[in-house]
C-alpha cells in the first residue's frame, strides 16, 4: 500500500511508501528539498507543513512552538499515515526539482495567479449544414459558430470549401493568439483536440531548456535541457556578438541555436511519441543577445556603448520564418526584454516570483553567464547587470566544470587543514568545481584561515597549499588517484580572485541599485535567487564570500530557472502575456557603468566579503570566532 | 478672362468662358448633365442651383416660383458674370461625369461623411541619437516616439539596426491598417512623405476600374477602366465558376484578373510618372465571384445551391500574396459582401449612398451584369440578387454593345412609324445598341404601337418591321448605309424578350423586398440607381419597360459606380472601412427563388411594364392617350 502526497504549491501528486519519512520519498521523486544533514534531523532545513491528512513526527527543538501550531514539520522526521496534502514553502526549504519531474508553480502570490487562456487553443466544431434557409459563407459560418473575433490565414480560407465538405462539416480549428489577436491557423477534419502541444524555451547562453506542455492541461509531460551548440562561437556573448560580426557569423550563430532547438524538440517528440507537427506555439525567454541571435538579428550594438539592441519586443511570428521544426504556421512569441544586458528571461523571472505584486521591495537575483538584479515592489522596478563574467559556470577556472555529474558542490575542511571532504553531484568520482563549489572553496578557506580577506592564500596554513608549475599558489582539494579525471583538482588563486570580481561585481549591483531608491539591505524584505546556478548554491556560503547581502536565511529564496518558468506561464496564460510587457515597461534600466563612483565601489567589492566588513556582521562574527 | 465655376456636391473646380451657358461648359469639362433637347431650353432637364456668384438667365416656364426662390436655373440658359459656386442636385439632372475628371464625393448625409484616417500612412521621424542616458532598443525608440500601438514585420526589425544609423536616425515610417491594426510595412530614409499613393479598384465582371490616390490629400490623380480579361473566358459570373472547375481554370481566371489590374495600375503610374512602389495600398470592391476569383478562391458552390460562397469577408492580404505589382508589402483590402449574388461592390454602394442612415426607406438599383437591389434605412437592410442577365450591357442582343463610341442610347420613332432617329455615344456612326437603348427602343416601340404588351410585333404596325433569314420579326433601326458596321442595326422579338426577362427579375426583385416587409412603391422615399448601366438610363422609358416603378422622376439619383465610389471612401477613411463591416453584417439576404409565389409572380412582370398596368398608372395614361 502507498500513500498519495500532494505537494502544494507546485502541484504535484506523488505516491510514497508509508515506512519511508518524506524527505526520502520527496527526494526519491526527484524533489530536491535542501537538507544539509543528510536527513539526520539536526540541520533544521527540510522544514515543510501538512496542510491536510495525518502523520508522525519526531519531537525536534528546531521546530518552535508557533510552527507547531502552523503544523511545520522536518520532512526528514516526518512519516505519512495516510495521504497528505503538503506545503513546501519556499522561504523555508530551498526546493530543487529538475524539470522533468515537475509543473512548477510560479512562486507568485496566489491573487495573481493566472487563469487558463493559453497561447494555442484547439476547439472542435460541428457546423450546421448549409441550406438555402442559411446559406452564409463557409468562413462566416465558422465565424458565427465561434462568435469570437478571428483572423483567418488566406491560405486556410483557400482550401476551405471542399475541406468543410469532405469532413461532414466537422471540423478542429487551431487558434493561436498572436500579438493579442486571435487567429486561425489550421482547420482539421475531425475533433484533433487532444492532439495540441506547445513549448516553454528558456535560451541560455549555456543551455538551453524545453518544457513539452499539454496545452489542453496546461501540464509539462516532458522536458529537456541541452548546451546551446553556439559554445563553439564562444562562451559568453561579448565573443558571440564579436563573432556575429565577421561574415556568415550571424547566420551560424542563428543556425546554431536553431539546430540546438530542433534537436532539444525531436527528442521531446520521439520520447513522447507525438508529431512535431502537433506542436503549434514556441513561448521563449533568453536574454537579449540570445534573442537577437534567435531570431537572427543583428547584435552588433548591444556590444557597443551606448550598448542599444534592436529590439526589446519581437513581433509574434511563424515558426517557418525561423526554420523551427513544428507546424509551419505554429507561432513563435518571445517575452520582452528591457535592455541590451536585462532581457525577456529577467522580465520572465520577475513574472515567475511575482515581486511586481508585493508592496514590500523584493529583490531577483539571476545568475547565469552574466547576473542581472532586480530590485522593486508593485510600484517600481529598478534593473542592472553585472559582468559577472561565466565564472560561475565554471567557466575561465582552471578545474572549472559545468554543473553536471562529478562536480564538486561542497567541501569540509578539517580543522587541521590537512584533508578535504568533498561533495559531488550524483555522488560520483569528482570531474571538476561547478559553480557553488566555487563559493563554498573560498569560503572554506577564509573561514580555516587559509587564504586572507584578499583572496590571497596563505603560505604555509596549509599542507595542502602548493606552488604550482606556473608557479602560482593553488590548493588541492582532490589528489589525481581520487579523481575521475586522473588528475589533481585544484583551485588557484587566479580562480580565486576571478571568484572575487565575478560576485564584487554582482553585489556591487545590489549596493547601486539600493542606493537609487535611498535603501538599504535591511529594507529588502525578500530575495528570490534564480539561474540554474543558483540553485545550488549555499546562502551561508554566498554570504561569508560577498555574493549576497547578509541578512536572515529565510529570507532567501531559491525559483530555480525563473525564466522557463515564466516563458511557461505566458505559454498558458493571456494576463500573464499581458503581464511580461507590463513589467518590461515598467523595468527602469540602470546603466551601472554611469552611476557615480563606480570604480570606488566596484574596488571595495573585490574583498572578502568586503572592504567593509561591518556590511557583514554574521561573517565578521564568524571570521572573529575563528581567529 | 475666365470664371471659376465650383461644383457641388462633387466639389470639382472647372474654368469656363463667360460667353458660354454653363450646359456647354460642364460638358466641355467632362461633367454630362443629362439633357434631351441639345440645349434649346425645351426640355428642363439641365436644372442647377447657383449657390453664390452674379449670372444671367433666361426666363423660362420650366423654373417653378418655388424653384425660382431657391435659384435653381437651366444650365442651358444661364450664362456667369462672375466666378460661381453651383449645386448639381442629383435628383434632378443626371449628372455623368468621366471617372477621370471627378472626384466624386459620396451622396452620404452631411453628418455622416467620414474623417480623413487613410488605410496607408506615411510618417517622418527624427529620431533622438541613443546615448548611454537613453539606451532604449531602435524598435523601442519608434514606437515610443510615434506612441501608437503598432505592429512590425520582422524583417523589417532584422534591418532597422543599419538602416537607421545609415538615416542619420531620420526616416519615414508607411503604416498600414491591416485589419484594424497599425502594421509599419517599410522604413525609409529620410523624408518621403509626399509619395504615398494608393489604389481604388472595382472588379466588375466586364469592366474593372481604378482610381490612382494621393493618400496625403485624398484627391484622385488619375482613373482608368478596361474589360476584366476574364471574359474570354465567359461574359458572366456563372459561365466563369464553371470554367474555374475544369483543369487550370481558377489559375487562368486569377492571372487574368491579376493581369487586368496590373496592366491599369501600369497604365496610371506611367501616366503619372510615380513608381509602383510608391504604391501601398489597395481598398477593391466586387462581386463575391470577382472577389473569389481575384484571391485565388474556388468559387464553385457559388452557383450550386444552396449558393455557399466561401468567405464574405476576406482578410487584409500583403499584395505580394496576390502578385499585385505595388510594393510588396502593400496591403490589399476588400469591401466586405453579403451572399453568393450581393458582393462588396454592393455593400460599397450603400456606403456610397449612404442609405444605410436615413430614417426614410430607401431603395438602391444596382444594374451591372447583374441586378442587385437594397432595400431600407438605417435600422434594417434587405437585399436581393435578380438574374438580370447581361442584357444590359448589350450580351446575347443581336446587335447590342457595350457602352462604348457609336453606342445607340436613345431612339425617336416618327408619328407615322416609318423613320427613327437614334443618338449614339459620342455623336458618331452607330455601331449598335447598348443598355440604355435597349430600354429606350422597346419603350418607343410599345408607345407607338408597333410590339403589344407581351413584347411581340404587332405585324403591319410599321414598314421597318421585317421578317429575317431566321424568320423572326425584327425592327430596322438603322438601314446598312448609315452604320459603322456596314450592316443593319435591328431589334429582334427575342432581343425584345430577352430585355422582358431582365427587366422582369429586377422588378421582381424590388416588389418582394417590399414585400418582406410588407410595404408599397410609395413608401420608397428615393431610389438610387448605381452601375455603369444605371448612369444612361432614361427614367421615363425605364418606367414604360417595367424596369423602374412608376414613381416621380425626382426620387431617382444616378450614382455612377458607387463600388468604386465606396471602396474609395474605404481607403480613405477607417470609419467607412468599419462601416462597411457594419452594413455587410446588418444586410439580410433574401433568396428569390424560396420565397412564395415565386414563379406566378415573374409570370407576371413578363408583360410591358406588367400584367397588372395598375401598378404603372403613368404608362397606363401614356398608352391610353397614344391608342
Amino acid at each position: 500500500m502507498k500513500y498519495k502526497i500532494k505537494m502544494l504549491p507546485i502541484n504535484v501528486d506523488i505516491e510514497v511508501e508509508p515506512e519511508k519519512n518524506l524527505l526520502e520519498s520527496l527526494t526519491e521523486s526527484g524533489i530536491i528539498i535542501r537538507s544539509t544533514c543528510a536527513g539526520k534531523g539536526t540541520c533544521g532545513k527540510c522544514k515543510i507543513i501538512i496542510k491536510e491528512g495525518k502523520y508522525k513526527t519526531k519531537e525536534t527543538n528546531l521546530i518552535s512552538d508557533e510552527e507547531r501550531k502552523k503544523n511545520v514539520v522536518l520532512a526528514c522526521q516526518t512519516e505519512p499515515i495516510e495521504d497528505l496534502v503538503i506545503y513546501i514553502p519556499i522561504h523555508y526549504g530551498q526546493i530543487f526539482a529538475p524539470a522533468e519531474k515537475i509543473d512548477k508553480s510560479p512562486v507568485r502570490p496566489e491573487e495573481s495567479i493566472f487563469s487558463f487562456s493559453p497561447l494555442i487553443r484547439k476547439i472542435f466544431l460541428k457546423l450546421e449544414e448549409p441550406s438555402l434557409k442559411n446559406n452564409t459563407a463557409d468562413w462566416e459560418r465558422i465565424k458565427y459558430k465561434l462568435d469570437m473575433d478571428v483572423d483567418i490565414d488566406i491560405n486556410i480560407i483557400r482550401n476551405l470549401s471542399s475541406f468543410l465538405r469532405n469532413s461532414g462539416w466537422q471540423v478542429t480549428l487551431t487558434i493561436a493568439d498572436i500579438g493579442g489577436r486571435n487567429k486561425i491557423i489550421k482547420v482539421e477534419p475531425g475533433d484533433t483536440t487532444k492532439t495540441n502541444f506547445g513549448i516553454a524555451l528558456d535560451i541560455g547562453t549555456t543551455t538551453v531548456v524545453i518544457y513539452l506542455v499539454d496545452m489542453n492541461t496546461g501540464k509539462i509531460i516532458n522536458a529537456k535541457a541541452s548546451y546551446n551548440k553556439q559554445i563553439s562561437f564562444g562562451d559568453d556573448v561579448i565573443t558571440r556578438i564579436i563573432y556575429a560580426e565577421e561574415q556568415n557569423g550571424l547566420e551560424n550563430l542563428n543556425k546554431a541555436i536553431i539546430d540546438t532547438v530542433n534537436n532539444l524538440i525531436m527528442s521531446v517528440v520521439n520520447e513522447e511519441s507525438i508529431s512535431v507537427t502537433d506542436i503549434y506555439a514556441i513561448q521563449c525567454a533568453g536574454n537579449t543577445t540570445m534573442t537577437h541571435l534567435f531570431y537572427n538579428i543583428p547584435p552588433d550594438n548591444i556590444r557597443k556603448e551606448p550598448y542599444v539592441p534592436v529590439v526589446n519586443s519581437c513581433p509574434d511570428i511563424k515558426s517557418s520564418e525561423l526554420g523551427i521544426n513544428i507546424y509551419s504556421d505554429g507561432v513563435i512569441s518571445c517575452v520582452p526584454g528591457v535592455a541590451s544586458y536585462v532581457g525577456g528571461d529577467i522580465v520572465a523571472g520577475v513574472l515567475a516570483c511575482g515581486m511586481d505584486n508585493f508592496s514590500t521591495v523584493s529583490l531577483l537575483i539571476d545568475l547565469g553567464t552574466n547576473g542581472e538584479i532586480v530590485l522593486g515592489n508593485r510600484d517600481w522596478l529598478l534593473c542592472c547587470a553585472c559582468s559577472a563574467g561565466p565564472a560561475f559556470e565554471g567557466v575561465g577556472i582552471k578545474c572549472g566544470i559545468h554543473a553536471v555529474e562529478g562536480a564538486i558542490q561542497r567541501i569540509e575542511i578539517s580543522e587541521d587543514r590537512t584533508e578535504v571532504k568533498y561533495y559531488t553531484i550524483g555522488n560520483t568520482l569528482p570531474r571538476g568545481i561547478c559553480g557553488s563549489g566555487l563559493l563554498d572553496i573560498p569560503a572554506e578557506l577564509l573561514k580555516h584561515n587559509i587564504i586572507d580577506r584578499s583572496g590571497k592564500f596563505i603560505e604555509g596554513s596549509s599542507k595542502l597549499v602548493r606552488r604550482n608549475d606556473d608557479k602560482e599558489l593553488e590548493f588541492v582539494i582532490v589528489k589525481k588517484e581520487n579523481s575521475a579525471t586522473g588528475e589533481d583538482i585544484v583551485i588557484t588563486e587566479s580562480d580565486i580572485l576571478n571568484l572575487i570580481r565575478s560576485k564584487g561585481a554582482v553585489f556591487l549591483g545590489i549596493q547601486v541599485l539600493l542606493e537609487q531608491v535611498g535603501l538599504k539591505f535591511d529594507n529588502i524584505n525578500h530575495i528570490y535567487i534564480s539561474g540554474g546556478f543558483g540553485t545550488f548554491i549555499d546562502i551561508e556560503k554566498a554570504i561569508i564570500v560577498g555574493l549576497l547581502p547578509d541578512l536572515p536565511h529565510d529570507k532567501f529564496s531559491f525559483i530555480g530557472n525563473s525564466s522557463i518558468t515564466g516563458a511557461k506561464m505566458c505559454l498558458l496564460s493571456k494576463e500573464a502575456r499581458n503581464k511580461v510587457k507590463e513589467i518590461a515597461k515598467k523595468m527602469t534600466y540602470i546603466e551601472l557603468s554611469i552611476t557615480s563612483n563606480f570604480m570606488n565601489e566596484y574596488t571595495s567589492t573585490l574583498f572578502l566579503p568586503h572592504t567593509n566588513i561591518d556590511l557583514f556582521p554574521s561573517v565578521k562574527k564568524i571570521l572573529n570566532t575563528k581567529s
